[in-house]
C-alpha cells in the first residue's frame, strides 16, 4: 500500500535512526528509510516507547508463531510496540488526523477483510503477520511482525492511533496501549462493573493497570495478589485502589479471597500473572457463574480441572491485545485521572541506550515496573 | 414450601412406588408420600424415564460436591433426572399448566433469589443445594439435590416443566432435556450458528443431539468426532446430519479437522467428551477468535495451553445444565422433527427393572445409547 | 405469601400509620396492620421517603394501566415507592440481610416464574400486577401495584432490597432508587461508556443521575439539555461532571449537539425529558449506528420520523425501572462520591405533611429537584 | 484505489453495457469502461440482478440522502444491487475468490475505518458514501453511491462476496441479499429464535424471507400479516411456513395476534410494511419486554405512543442492509433449501427490457414480487 508521500509533509526527512534485529538478542543501531503512508495511514514521528515483555521475546525468539509455520527470524527488523509521538504525514484522503497532532498507538490493525475483522475482533485477525510480498493481507502489528517504535518513525494504521489527552507526558503516554489491555479485558468480562468484585492476579504493568481501571469503572471490591517479590508494585495497587492486597507467599492466594469475601468468591478474574496454577486458583476464587478473563502468557501446559469449570458454568475469555477500540477508552480515563497511573513509569534511558534499557526491564534491575526510552528529546 | 394439595388435584394418591438410596450403589425399590405442590410448583405423575452418566455418579457418590462442603450421603433419596410425565396435581394459583398436560422437565429451578438467578443463570445458582431445613432458599435440583424421577411421582417448580409436543412417544420426550443441554451450548457459543463451522468431539447423547441441534438451527460444516468404540454412534451422527465423522482412533481429530477445513479451523467446538486433552485439542480445532463449549466433566486435571487460549483470543465457556429455558427451545426443533432424534433410544426396561437398566447403561451392555424406564405402562 | 413473623423480629409492631388513598387526589393518614414478612421477604421500618413524578400519576389516576384491562381505583392503597430504612423483621430462611441493616429498595420484584423474569428482565415481569387473591403470581412493585412507602413499614421481597452505604444521609439514600434508573439506562446503552459520548435530555432527577452516573464511568462528552425554566437543575448538571450544556429555548438542541460534535452526534442519547420531540431530536443526536435510551413518559402520541431510524441503523431502548441490579451498581457508584449527588435533594418535609411535600413537587414550588419526607425522625 | 489489471484476469474487457441516469426516472443504456479491480476488490461479471423498491427510489430520486447535505443528482451513475454473477478478476493479493467462482453480492463495504466499521457495524458506516475524489474513505454501496449492477460488470470489495451454493439458479441467488436482510433483522431480534413466536408485518420480499428464514431457524410461531392486495403474497408465506396468516383488511392485525396468542402477544416483530401505523401496532403485538425490529422505510413521520414503549420496556431496531455477515448465513441457509425461496421470483426480462422491468415493479403489473433481469443469457 506504499504511495508518493502526502503533500501534507513535504518535510518528511529520507532517512532515520532504526534499532534492527540482526539474530537472536542482537540489536543494532542502523538506519532506515523513513516509511511513506498509504491510504488510511500515517507516519509518526515517534516521542517515547516502553519496554514490554513481549518485547524481550520477539528479540530473543522472532516474530510471533502465531502465523501459520512461524515466521523466520527477521533480520532487519525493528521491534518495539508501546510507543507514542507526533503526526508527520498522512495518506491520502486521511483527514482523521492532523500533522502534529500528539498520537499515542495500539498495535494491531486487523486485515478488514476476515471474518474476525468484519465482527469487530480484529485483534483475532485471521490474517495475522499476512503481510508480505504477493499475499499481503494488510494486517500489522507493529513490533510483532510489521516495523515498530525503536526507531525514529514508524508506519500507523490509523486505527491504531489514539490521541493523546492534553498535559499527559510522553512517557505516561507509552502506557495508554497498557491501559488498553486492560480494558479490553474488563470489556469482555462484564463491561459495566460497577458494584461488583473481582480480583486481580499479578501485579505487572498490565494487572496493575487492571486494577486502578477497575476502580476508576466503579467495581466494587477489588483484590491485588502477587508474591513477596512484588512488595513495591502491590504497594502502588494500593494506591490505585486496590481494596485488599493479598501476598500469596504469605497466604494462599485462594484462601485468602474466601477470606475476604466470607467464602462467596468474586464475580471475576483479570489473571495477569502467568503463573502455571493460574487458571486453576481463578476458577475456585469466582463464585459459581463467574468469569475469568487470561491475559497473560504462562509457558508449557498447565493442569486444569476442567469438570470444575463446567460444574460452576465459568466462562474463560482469553484475549490478545487491546480490542473493541479499548485504547481509545483507556485514554478517555487516564485523562481523567483518578489514580496517578505513572506511578507505573519507573525507569527512563536515552535512545542510544535501548540495549541498557532492556536488560534493565529484562533483568529487573532496580525493581522496574515500566522502563521508558526517549526517542525524541525535544518532547515533554 | 410444602402446602394442603389443591383442590385441583383431589384425587392425588398418598402414597407411591420409589426407588431410594440405601448407600453407594445401593437402590431399593420403597414407598415414599405423593409430594404435595406449593406456589409455583406441580406434581407430576411420571411416565418414563432416561438413564444419564450422571445418575451412575449420584448412585455411587451422592449428590454432586458443589454444595460448600458436599453433602453426606443420601439415604432415601431418589435420584433420576431425565424424566416426563403428567400433571398430576397443581399448586395455589398455578395457571400457567392444566392436571393432564404432558409435560417434559428440566432440572434446575434456582433459588430466584441470589444474584445468578436474578440475572438469568439459574443453573449457576449460588445456592445450590440450599434447600433444607432452616436455610431453605427453594433450589431444586430434582435427581441432583432434591428428589427425582425414578418414581411414580415427582414434584417440579413450573419453570422446570415444558409442555410435550403433540404426537412425540413418552421415550423420545425423555431426550428433550438432553437436547436442551446441546441447544444452550450451541446458545452460549454464539446463539445464531447458521452457516458457521462447530465441531462436535464425543458421540454421546448430549453430542449426537448437539450435531442434529445444530444443523437443525442451519450450521454449515458440522464434524462430529469419536473413536473406533463409537462407531454406531458415529453412524447416528451421520444420520442425524453430520457433514464429516472423524474416526480419532484412525486420524488424529486434531488433523482431521485441519485437512476438512484446509487449514482454517472451525468457528466452534462442542465438547462433549471428557477426554483429558479435549480441551487442548479443541483449542487447536478453532479457528482464532473461535469459541468452545465445554459440556463434559472430565475428571482429575487436564494439562491445557493456556498461551494458545491467550494468543488466538479463544473463549471458553463451561456449562451446567440446561439454561436460558433451552428445554423451550429443544422440544420446539424436536417437534419440528428434522431428524430422527428418537434412534438415541436404544433400550427399554420396565419400572421394576431399574438396577437391570443401570447396568446396562452403566457398562455398555448391548451398545445403548439412551436408556429408558418406563414407569406407567399405560403411558404411549 | 403470609407466614408468622420470624423470631428474628419479635417486636414487630402490630399496627402502623400509612398515607392510604381515598380516591383521586385524596390521601388521608391512617392505620394499617404491620405487614409479616414470609419466605424471601423482608419487613423495612422507613426512614425517609422521596417523591417522584410517577407518584403524583399514582396518586391521581390509580395503579398503572399496565395490567390487563387496568386495575380500578385503589382505595385504602399506600403509595410511596422511593424509600429506605431498617430491616425490622426477616421471613423464614432470610439470612441474606440482617434485622437493623439500613437498606434502600428498588420497586421491581418480578414473578420469578414468567419468561422475562426467568431471563433476567425482572422489570418487564408479564405478570406485572398479578398478586391479588387466587392468581397470585407474587409480582409486587410496591407503591404501584402493591403498598409501598408513605407508610411506617413496608414489606419487600429481598432482590428489591440494597444496603445503603456507610455515612449516607436517609435523605441521600432515597436517591439510590433514581440513580439505578440511570444507571439502568447507561446498561443497556452499552455499558461499557468510558470515553463515549452522550447527551442526557431533560435535566429532572434521573437525567441529572444520568450525568453523573455517566461521568463517573468514564463517559467522554457529556452534554445536558434542558429549557430556560432548568436554569438551576441545568448548573448543578454541570457540578454533577457534565462537559456541556444546552439551553433550548435559546438554541435548537440537535444543533447544539452538531455544533458541539463538530457535525458527528453522540454515541448515546439517554431520553428523561419526556418531550413530544424527544426520539426525533435523538435521532438526529445519535451519529449514524447511535442508540437511544427512552427513559420518560411522554404523554399521547409523538410523530416519529422512522424512516430515520432504520436508514441509520438507530437502536431504541425503552426501559422501566432498575433492572439488572442496577440499584446495587448505584449504590456503589454513590458510594465512591465521585459528584455530590445529595445536590438532588432540595426539601425536606415531616411525615404528617406528606400531602404538602406532594403539592411542593407537583407544583413546582420553590424550584424543587427531590422532595423528601422524613418519617422516622431517629433517624440520620 | 485503483490499480493495473491483475494478471489473474488477462482478458478482462475493456468496455461493457451499462445502464445509466440520466436524469430522474431517465435510464439510458450506455458503454462504460470495465473497472479494474485494487487490492481486496473483485470484478463480477454480472449474471443476473432483480429490482428492488429502492432502486425505484434511488432511479427518481438519485443517492440517499444519507450523506451529510445530500449528493446532487448524479449523471451517469448505474444504479441497481441485487445481482449476482461470475468472479471476472482480482485485485492484488486477492486469494479468498478465484476468477471462475460464481458469487452473490451484498451491499455495504464500509471504509474500515471508522468506529462503527471496527466494531463490526459496517452498514451503520459513519463515512457512507464517502468515496469521492480528495476525501476517498474506500466506502461502497454499489447501486446507491457507488455503480451497481445494472451494466455487465461491477467492481466489488471482496467483503461482499457470498458463494453461491451448488445447483442454484442465477435468478434465486438475486435473492441471497434479500435473504441476508431478513436474517440480519433475525439476528439483531436475538440470534437464536428457536421455539419464539414472531409476527413479520408486511409480505414484500423481505418480509416473506423473514418468514421463511425464522421458520428455518425454528422460531415457534410466525404470524404473517398483509393485506387484501397481498393475497398471492399472503399465499406464499404460508408455504415457506407461517403458521398464521392475517388479512388486515379483514381483522385488525393487533387483535388477530391477541386472538391468536390468547392475549399475551408475541417475543418479536419483524416490520417490513412501512405502514403510518406499523410501529404502534409493533408495540401492541409483543409481549412486555418484546423486540421489534423495523426494516422497511416509511415515509414522513408516524404517531409513535412513546410511553407504550416505556412502560413496557420495548426495544426497537432500525437497521440498514444485511449486517453482520448476514448474506453469508443467508446462503447457507437457502442452500438447505427448507423452503421454496425461488417462488418470490416471479417475472424475468432480458437485459435490454430493463426500463419494462423497472416499470413491471413499480406499477406491480401482473402481481410481481421479484422481477429478475437476465444480464447474461449465457448463463444458468
Amino acid at each position: 500500500m506504499s504511495s508518493p508521500a502526502s503533500s501534507a509533509a513535504p518535510m518528511l526527512a529520507r532517512e532515520m535512526k532504526a534499532w534492527v534485529l540482526d539474530g537472536p538478542n542482537e540489536l543494532r543501531l542502523s538506519t532506515k528509510p523513513v516509511p511513506r503512508p498509504g491510504p488510511a495511514e500515517a507516519v509518526v514521528r515517534i516521542g517515547a516507547v516502553a519496554v514490554c515483555g513481549t518485547d524481550l521475546e520477539v528479540i530473543r525468539d522472532g516474530p510471533p508463531a502465531l502465523v501459520a509455520g512461524g515466521l523466520p527470524f527477521n533480520r532487519n527488523f525493528t521491534p518495539g510496540h508501546e510507543y507514542m509521538g507526533t503526526i508527520a504525514a498522512l495518506g491520502e484522503g486521511v483527514d482523521e488526523f492532523a500533522v502534529g497532532e500528539r498520537v499515542a498507538v495500539e498495535i494491531h490493525a486487523g486485515c478488514g477483510r476476515c471474518t474476525r475483522c468484519r465482527e469487530g475482533m480484529y485483534t483475532a485477525c485471521v490474517n495475522y503477520g499476512l503481510n508480505y510480498a504477493d499475499h499481503d493481507k494488510g494486517h500489522r502489528a507493529n513490533g510483532f511482525t510489521t516495523d515498530g517504535g525503536f526507531a525514529q518513525y514508524a508506519l500507523n494504521h490509523i486505527n491504531t492511533l489514539v490521541r493523546v489527552p492534553h498535559g499527559m507526558s510522553d512517557e505516561e503516554a507509552t502506557l495508554i496501549v497498557t491501559a488498553g489491555t486492560a480494558i479490553y479485558g474488563l470489556d469482555v468480562l462484564g463491561g459495566l462493573i460497577a458494584g461488583q468484585s473481582l480480583v486481580v492476579t499479578g501485579p505487572g504493568a498490565i494487572g496493575l493497570m487492571g486494577v486502578g481501571m477497575a476502580k476508576a469503572l466503579g467495581a466494587g471490591l477489588v483484590i491485588l495478589s502477587g508474591t513477596d517479590r512484588d512488595r513495591s508494585r502491590l504497594e502502588i495497587g494500593r494506591t490505585f485502589g486496590a481494596d485488599e492486597v493479598v501476598d500469596a507467599s504469605a497466604e494462599d492466594a485462594v484462601q485468602a479471597v474466601m477470606r475476604i469475601t466470607r467464602g462467596k468468591g468474586v464475580d471475576y478474574v483479570l489473571e495477569c500473572s502467568g503463573a502455571p496454577n493460574a487458571l486453576n486458583d481463578a476458577a475456585r476464587m469466582v463464585s459459581r457463574g463467574g468469569r475469568i478473563c487470561l491475559v497473560a502468557f504462562t509457558h508449557g501446559e498447565a493442569p486444569v480441572n476442567v469438570a470444575r469449570l463446567v460444574s460452576n458454568n465459568i466462562y474463560v475469555f482469553g484475549i490478545r491485545g487491546e480490542g473493541h477500540s479499548a485504547t481509545r477508552r483507556a485514554a478517555a480515563l487516564l485523562a481523567q485521572a483518578r489514580f496517578p497511573a505513572k506511578l507505573l513509569h519507573t525507569h527512563t534511558f536515552a535512545f542510544d541506550a535501548l540495549p541498557q534499557a532492556i536488560r534493565c526491564a529484562a533483568e529487573r534491575i532496580g525493581d522496574p515496573i515500566k522502563v521508558v526510552v526517549k526517542v525524541d528529546e525535544r518532547h515533554a
